[in-house]
């Protein structure tokens, strides 16, 4: 059995060095581009806020642990076809640029996402940067680092973006967010929580700008300032976070199911529309344990999980993924929120008859120290008060409460049930009533 | 519809509450023995330690607010028999000492439990407390703010008694915690997280003595040193924390159902073994989903959400408890601490084929300030892998992930999906695998 993956980060890896665990003597290759291995770039925004400098902590592992293992891992090594018939790649060593041709008995595709580059102009400019890969980490702590960079303007209020202002700030930058639709996390989260994050946002000093559109980057070498189509604002650096597009465009003439994004459509045990070739990771969909239909949510919790699971199936095993919960949280300066299930809007676009609550409450008791608020929004289907999704926002407490939802929606909880269901209580950490217990049973 | 509830803290008012909003015409009459009402004993450890003075912060709600909802509540009012036969209660006024006779149609007893009196030596000295009523509270908030109190005793590691530690040490007490039994918290934790929380008492200075037996309090007036099975210690102020036991005593010659303990045996509609009347919180058993038994577990989480539930059977409802899982929570200095579902010990005892996991983990990402150990133990099914109890330690996030074991477990969940579950994940809060997802993993 040969077993070549394409990708060497949180999915690849994940499967190969599962693969390994289950079938000592399967041949194992890991292709990848780059020089880097096992890079979670989630931790990019950190690194270049200065919480941290060395760059390793952001590598699961090493690439040497993984050849000692017995993975044939190849780093600088590009696929630039696969002839799916054939079973055989067409790989560029970028050390030498030869190409040659490998060939597969199961082949996965890890090969990821890259940064959207979203139709302004000049991007090309010095000191505007993306977000995603280790260079650009690199790249963009070097240039905050100058203390001639005062005026930042971050592109894009998603996750990363958020988590890009609070860097930012934490370097004692003058910060401003611009964001194309009318809200913070719109594709994650229901007004009731964007709008308390946006309240933060601005309560500490960040310029938030709503429905507005950045036509063009201004400059000449390095970029000064940005015109957008409500004004023209000084930048000294840019940071670009409009989101991610899958890695598949090497697969495009080779028939393959895509997304109209060109994220890869698996099946519940990750195979794609080819025989022999399966997929995970943010180069492909995942399956929603609540929508019921493949999506592209692109989570380096998911990527992991069905790398693992992948592991196993690429030796044989025909394991099935229970789905993806869509299960996220994002600190944002003093502000956490975390949402698991699906939102109001996801209901709303499937045609569900559901119903929603939300309550403000508190995090815990009012005589222990540090209480503060939390909000809570249950959507929850009308007849059988099955809950769908949840979401919490609120200085403290918010995101690891979105936990026990998740493990509530996952086993088909009710909004009665959620009431009654019996929640760890001490003064430091919750009330009698934890805020889940009123969400479920506030609804109705 | 006459409806009279014997006891005015968490359960009684729970169902008052409820069963004023579910019938507007039933006649509800409270007869409560104290002046007090609605009030949690949880905060007293948090009040004697100066984290606040208002004590009104321990009612959930005051006694206007039930008055004018059209309860009939009447403090310093104590049952001293009922006649069951009759329904009927004789009822003495505190106030001067009459007795007269009240009669009912449905009855519920929520009577709570008082601190136990171990068998000690002249425990009736000057600044020697107990830790259950408000009366308690007041005594001893005023005994540690006298200098010259320096060296304080606490008899008993349960909750509580972590608690008075804590709020000793935060007094600049020099503390001494004494137990009986070789481990602390014993009755909830298993071994692996006790002895974590035991290192952390030790570590900030407390002189922790486990196996240990307290025989004597000495001294003339107020209490000067104790002596034990092993021992004489200096003592200004003596805290005894070593449990608590039903008030029932007024009902023994009723035939009533009650556990060896005094606790009132209840069904799973909150009936006793009478007719017509009901009982719930600390004086009653409650229904433990998962040993699928009356247990005494005297939590307040449970009398809420009990007496909230009886508060609509009192009023003609027949709702089902969904069970306890007796989950709770300790934050003792500076280590937090969780369990739900069944400890090991609960395991053994029923005599189930069970296996347990214990991993030791973090609590997020390296490179996000704050990381802390966490130790997660799962005690789950040998045959269906289905997790029957969960347990949590730690500086951060143990608490709060208890909650998620807890919709776990209350759900049926194997440790294989538990595993798998799509949990939040961002670097301030977890890491991509949740110490929660690597306990599921690693449980074979």
């Amino acid at each position: 059995m040969k077993i070549v993956i394409i990708g060497a980060e949180a999915a690849g890896m994940s499967a190969a060095a599962k693969a390994r665990r289950t079938d000592r003597s399967a041949e194992i290759v890991v292709l990848e581009q780059s020089d880097i291995v096992s890079f979670g770039a989630c931790g990019l925004p950190y690194f270049v806020g200065g919480y941290f400098d060395d760059a390793s902590f952001m590598a699961e592992r090493s690439a040497d642990q993984f050849v000692q293992s017995g993975i044939d891992l190849r780093v600088r090594h590009r696929v630039e076809k696969v002839d799916a018939n054939n079973k055989t790649l067409h790989v560029r060593n970028l050390e030498n640029s030869d190409v040659y041709v490998e060939d597969y008995d199961r082949l996965m595709i890890a090969t990821g996402a890259s940064a959207i580059r979203p139709p302004i102009g000049n991007l090309e400019l010095g000191n505007v940067f993306f977000l995603k890969t280790m260079a650009d980490g690199y790249g963009l702590k070097e240039a905050v680092l100058d203390d001639r960079v005062q005026n930042v303007v971050v592109v894009g209020a998603g996750y990363i973006g958020l988590e890009v202002v609070e860097a930012m700030k934490e370097r004692g930058k003058r910060v401003r967010l611009i964001e194309l639709s009318d809200r913070v996390v719109k594709e994650s989260f229901d007004p009731e929580i964007s709008e308390l994050i946006a309240d933060e946002i601005r309560e500490q000093g960040i310029e938030l700008h709503l429905q507005e559109s950045v036509i063009s980057l201004q400059g000449d070498n390095k970029v000064t300032g940005l015109v957008t189509d409500k004004g023209e604002y000084k930048a000294d650096l840019v940071i670009v976070c409009t989101g991610v597009l899958p890695n598949t465009q090497f697969l495009k003439d080779t028939g393959i199911n895509m997304l109209p994004n060109g994220a890869l459509v698996i099946d519940d045990q990750a195979r794609t529309s080819l025989p022999d070739i399966y997929a995970a990771g943010d180069c492909a969909t995942v399956y929603h344990r609540i929508r019921q239909e493949q999506v592209f949510i692109p989570l380096a919790t998911t990527a992991n999980k069905l790398g693992r699971m992948l592991g196993e199936n690429l030796t044989g095993a025909e394991k099935v993924f229970p789905g993806t919960l869509g299960s996220a949280a994002v600190k944002a300066l003093d502000i956490e929120a975390g949402r698991t299930g699906i939102s109001e809007a996801d209901a709303k676009t499937a045609g569900l008859d559901y119903k929603t609550v939300v309550i403000n409450d508190k995090s815990h008791t009012n005589y222990y120290p540090g209480q503060s608020d939390l909000r809570v929004k249950l959507i929850y289907e009308r007849d059988s008060n099955k809950i769908l999704g949840g979401q919490l926002v609120g200085k403290r407490g918010a995101v690891l409460r979105v936990d026990a939802l998740a493990a509530a929606i996952h086993s088909g909880m009710t909004t009665e049930e959620l009431g009654m269901l019996d929640l760890c209580y001490a003064p430091p950490f919750a009330r009698t009533w934890d805020p889940l217990n009123v969400a479920g049973n506030v609804a109705k």
